[in-house]
């Protein structure tokens, strides 16, 4: 049942929701009015959160995964006391406001993660309660039990609905993740009408399937039966076998609206003034739009119990650093996101190993080198595959895997690439953590969208992504990416590292850890590639995204390539000078970086006046931003092939003798 | 239990396995040799197949969703009687041969669907079991069932750790997909290794969960047991509540191979010449590589019974043809995948409907209007969207929706993006019929593969993808695609649209329906844009990808725009004029197809020696290749915001002001 209070403080989210969309002319009423009392019985009774310390890292995280309802957690904010004034929601989906069409991470105080995309939110969670465990194993102490908190999450039938909710349900269930509580809006109701004709899986069953705790169907207008569910799933958690759980709550989407409850039509779309004024009669709110009596924000307000939490927090903490100063000094970084103090010690060791490897290793494998070094060095480093560990080479020397029972420093995902991109973004997201996975690079296309959203969330999050053209040879067409090179650089704020031997990879990784504002995609080989660089004070140059890597005579043509093409540009530059014909070869492992250099900079690597052959054995269109008119691309616009791939090379037109004809054409010989 | 010769059936699939990828010295033998015996009960008792006639179009299908296993379908299709030589199998994974390293559809007979890329394959077959259903529906008589076959499947770990593996399955489960049978290879086993620490899934819970019929685990190694497992789940689906069925199939991977069976070592590597010829002791199979007995040939030959089927089935379709002689014509050339007869007249009323249409509609609006004409004239157009029919605008006035017991016209596919693109190349692939799905173009991410793969496959999919920028307006930037058009070009033989007003959308709906070799992206604008053409004969123009639009004096800077922004170019053109600046607008709204028009087109269209500004609401670096060094491109490379459309034209800089700004700057004034 629910108390008097409890339906002022739903009608209060319910308002709040319906005024901000009226105003708006936008938005989606729908989800926020069907979720306002599961919102007051978790928030109310259970969420512990700091309104002023909205970053305090013993925080329980909510996660709103139906971001559609974004003016459900927009109105619980401002209620609860959070930096997000009623202006704000005045303002709801207009530019610049504090409060975008669906909520966003850095953007507005107390959102946890970005949300929208369906799916991915649950994931980011799951990412999240990995990381409280990860945290936990490694820092905390029987008395000083620092990082223990509880990750929550809203999600509805879309979330459900798509193959992510699969893919982080089952690993999340594997792993008992057991401080893990989802709650489930169902409501029966999707965008193209009641669900049962597209959408009629008995979900209780399903995520039983996934080794979950599932409490319900319950009334999920009922406070006081949710908020019993949460305190039962709370206590299971913490039983030696505690899983996550899932509480299905059965809901009326748009309740309170006797216009339109019940309906698809709430779920995008305003109601109006006139049901809006409909339904403040129904439910007896007679308040103006977007006006809420004290004693209902009285009720709401979070800020004494959040400091309350936070006060005893850091109290706990001065214990622990009294106690263990070292780790205690190592949380304090590692939550900070601070690299360890010996970070350019770690780097200058890193390249001093990578220009003395005497072998030609792939890419992939001079990650893994890299690797073996920053591993042991950068604890925060948490390594991961999405099955194919022994073929992205993620996992470094003394890396303990993830278990059920034991969080160590590489987590085996399971052929699950969108998830594990999505995990990664919530272990990223939590704080305390660095971090990165592998597949093979034509697979993020099963996991671009998360990769967007680390990007678009400003996360520093590592893709590892091997195989990286038609180098990898006789796994074919399915297997050769051949346009994810550029279309992952088109990617806002992702940085695409495509290094052409150890130390341009090695660099790549100091790259990747430094960036704190953005994820980073590392491009490998699967084929071993010719040794360029003997010298590590090369690193600061590769540095700068472009540079040049060897210079013949006085240059009359530059060549620009990366990765596995740097070292044929290199032997085409070598055969020109032997006809008597300067040229110029740059390398650009990371064009991102390199178009970030002033202009004066990149005018010195790539002069105006010289004509340019760029090579890259991916789409060749991105190239010509940089050859301009007067120059030309090598490079592969079609599929490609199952063969050895020295042949596919051949086959594809990656030869001395092409590249050398080319400049030739060019230079009009 | 095994018999004899079946023992010796199933050895001879494990060696020219071992044999193929030993002389490849590349490949996945483990699958192949675990899945030999299930491929005995399957192909020998069960599967309907004529090996030559590969078409037939009543054939069973088979898909080997998990494609590492490639060879196994070689050497089934080989020992039935298909045209795959043995010399072919020795040139496994080699250039040119057609024994690709994960098998491709269009390049070896027999081969339904291209797989590798995992789980896509099982989605694949739920879209050729409802192909089934709705040909059947729509051309069956109780007298002449001439649509009556199974969708077989094998799949394994990998394809149901996959999300698409969730959303695939619960579709098919909802619509009841009762003639789909897979066969689950549950060896424990995936490349990182004993697949419990990573998925732990009851699998045979998650699938009744999804209303499917479930069988087992049964030992999948007893020919028997499998092969009755297959005849109980065909007669369920002959009950009135048939589901599809999964038969959950205990297997060693690497059976047979007493080095290696039961380990990830034999999933991905040759196993070598030494443990094959411990594995031909191990087995008793004296046969040198290569070398099948007659017998055992004799044993596997298919093609007497598929000569049957055959023959019975025209025999059948010619008593239909006699019958039903509209409807026997129509069933043949929807199987032949020849547009109607009357297609040219078709295409006039929709440009002649087009052009006069008096509003300013938006390209989805236009795309619908364009349905309405398309939809009752084109009976093989299937449509449906990700749960955004309304959004979408999928649906066309009278098209029946597709239920548990109605197979009709438009499919509310849930939220479930991936799988949608997938099972439309699975109706593609069956025949009959042209898929065509929408979503927001955002979320072309998370069917990206997908629209790969039909692109890879040359399927004919119309993919609409509406929402297409920075116009959709508050939703934001997580809905806001800004690298999604230039990233969807970069995919090989993937045409892209992105018409300006309601017959360019014409004129692109009717080249995706023409195109018969590849699919096709519709980027649909969720705003009104203002109407532009209203000569029909402009039709002819459009179809070439670009063409002039308007042009104000002798040009001396040529403008270069897509959907919404080519208003935007016309009004700065005339301000330009009004400047006593004279300009041309070039409308491209399909880069692929202006970019295949013979050089003196395209030249006439963008003369070389004029200055060029390219205008998109979109990442700009692939314009580069079409303004040369000295043009410009007006276009967005960072992420979006919320707020209301126009706002963001403006606070994006896509005004009349900064475009004739840009071009002054060209033209040095």
């Amino acid at each position: 049942m629910t108390e008097p209070i409890q339906t002022q403080m739903a009608n209060a989210l319910r308002f709040l929701a319906v005024d901000a969309t009226n105003a708006a002319n936008s938005g989606h009423p729908g989800a926020p009015l069907g979720m306002a009392e599961m919102a007051v019985a978790l928030w109310r009774d259970h969420l512990r959160v700091a309104p002023q310390a909205p970053t305090w890292p013993n925080r329980d995280r909510f996660v709103l995964s139906n971001g559609h309802a974004s003016m459900l957690i927009y109105a619980l904010l401002h209620l609860t006391g959070f930096d997000l004034p009623l202006d704000e929601l005045k303002r709801f989906r207009q530019l610049g406001s504090k409060t975008a069409g669906h909520p966003e991470y850095g953007h507005t105080p107390g959102v946890e993660t970005t949300t929208g995309p369906l799916g991915q939110g649950f994931a980011n969670a799951v990412g999240m309660a990995l990381a409280e465990k990860l945290l936990a194993a490694e820092f905390n102490t029987p008395e000083h039990p620092l990082i223990d908190h509880f990750t929550y999450v809203f999600l509805g039938d879309g979330c459900l609905m798509e193959g992510i909710s699969h893919e982080a349900a089952s690993l999340a269930g594997t792993l008992r993740l057991s401080k893990l509580i989802c709650l489930y809006d169902d409501n029966g109701i999707s965008i193209d009408g009641a669900v049962s004709d597209w959408f009629s899986d008995d979900t209780a069953q399903r995520f039983a399937a996934y080794h979950w705790n599932v409490i319900g169907p319950i009334d999920g207008h009922d406070v006081a039966a949710v908020s019993a569910a949460i305190a039962q799933a709370k206590a299971q958690a913490a039983t030696p076998d505690g899983k996550p759980t899932l509480i299905i709550c059965r809901t009326t989407i748009g309740k309170g609206s006797p216009v339109k409850e019940g309906t698809c039509d709430i779920h995008g779309a305003p109601i109006g003034t006139e049901a809006a004024a409909k339904m403040r009669e129904a439910l007896g709110w007679p308040y103006a739009p977007f006006e809420i009596p004290e004693a209902i924000y009285a009720a709401w307000d979070k800020r004494a119990q959040g400091e309350t939490l936070v006060a005893e927090w850091e109290a706990q903490l001065a214990a622990y650093c009294a106690a263990y100063p070292e780790k205690g000094s190592e949380l304090k970084r590692r939550l900070a996101g601070e690299l360890p103090a010996d970070w350019k010690d770690i780097k200058a060791r890193l390249f001093a190993a990578a220009a003395a490897d005497e072998g030609n290793p792939a890419t992939r494998k001079a990650s893994q080198n890299a690797l073996n070094v920053l591993g042991p060095a950068v604890p925060e480093l948490f390594g991961g595959s999405a099955d194919l560990t022994h073929s992205n080479l993620t996992d470094f020397k003394g890396a303990t895997p993830v278990r059920r029972d034991q969080f160590g420093r590489h987590l085996s995902y399971g052929v699950r690439e969108f998830a594990m991109a999505a995990i990664m973004n919530g272990i990223a997201l939590h704080k305390g953590l660095i971090p990165y996975g592998g597949t093979f690079l034509v697979f993020s296309d099963y996991a671009r969208n998360a990769i967007r959203m680390a990007a678009l969330m400003q996360q520093r999050v590592v893709h590892v992504l091997t195989h990286d053209s038609i180098g990898l040879g006789e796994d074919g067409p399915t297997h050769q990416p051949v346009e994810h090179i550029p279309s992952l650089r088109l990617i806002p704020n992702l940085d695409v590292w495509r290094p052409a031997d150890a130390l341009e990879t090695a660099v790549a990784w100091t790259a990747a850890i430094e960036r704190a504002d953005g994820p980073t995609a590392l491009v490998l080989s699967r084929q071993n590639l010719p040794k360029i660089h003997t010298d590590p004070g090369k690193a600061s140059e590769i540095a700068c995204g472009g540079y040049v890597v060897a210079e013949h005579g006085t240059p009359q043509i530059v060549f620009i390539a990366t990765g596995s093409e740097v070292s044929l540009a290199l032997q085409a530059a070598e055969r020109l000078a032997e006809m008597m014909v300067g040229s110029r070869v740059v390398s650009i492992p990371c064009v991102e970086r390199f178009a970030a250099q002033p202009e004066h900079y990149r005018a010195s690597i790539l002069p105006e006046g010289l004509p340019k052959v760029a090579i890259e054995a991916a789409h060749p269109d991105l190239w010509y931003r940089w050859v301009g008119a007067n120059g030309a691309v090598i490079g592969i616009d079609r599929f490609g092939e199952s063969a050895p791939a020295n042949e596919l090379f051949a086959h594809f037109g990656f030869t001395v003798e092409r590249v050398v004809a080319t400049a030739q054409a060019l230079l009009g010989r």
